[in-house]
């Protein structure tokens, strides 16, 4: 049954900090189009100032009959939000909406996005006199 | 002559939004490390809360000779700070040092960023049930 595959497949959220300015949230937005147009059990939430909220965001997909979330954090290193208050805000989601969510680390501590900074920098080097 | 290479390349600063917390800075070392073991003239600053900020480190590479930076914002979009704040500072700097410092769009818009995010979200939901 389809409603049975999707409760037991994992949907990924991508987790940014969130603004109020419209300006910053747009690149997040694009970029949600672009992974949703590959895997469609994806999607961006703010963890502040801008909607999706994260509670939004699982209220929804949780509706929809998702029960694993995996939140990847759009952040290039993990302080006080990453080891406290975006687990604390975890916990009770997980509580409120009897869904299943993992925290990963920053994607900024992935080696993927590591080597993509070297190589925009190495190219901005040797692009210049 | 060495002296005249020096000053007249570019000296690329990854700005990074800079925090207090000394788990949150740790990342973006190890990033320096990595970058500099290739291109040496290169280094990370914060732009707040943490040191070297933007005014410490061009004013260490302007001593050593360099005329010429580009900072490329560690920032996955541009708000405020990188619409207003960071200009600022940039022109105040250029002024105080009498350099020429070009400020990038943030890294986080960069295809190549883009690209390592989706391919990082995508082995996510595939190494997945």
């Amino acid at each position: 049954m389809t409603v049975y595959v999707m409760a037991a497949s994992s949907f990924i959220i991508l987790l940014a900090h969130g603004s109020s300015d419209p300006h910053w949230v747009q690149p997040f937005l694009e970029l949600e189009q672009i992974i949703r147009q590959q895997e469609p059990a994806a999607a961006v939430a703010f963890m502040e100032l801008a909607e999706p909220s994260l509670e939004t965001l699982i209220a929804r997909a949780s509706a929809e009959g998702y029960q694993q979330f995996s939140v990847l954090p759009l952040f290039f290193a993990a302080g006080r939000h990453l080891r406290q208050d975006v687990p604390r805000q975890i916990q009770r989601l997980e509580t409120q909406f009897q869904v299943s969510i993992s925290l990963l680390p920053p994607v900024g501590e992935h080696p993927l996005l590591t080597q993509a900074i070297v190589h925009i920098a190495k190219d901005l080097l040797q692009g210049q006199p």
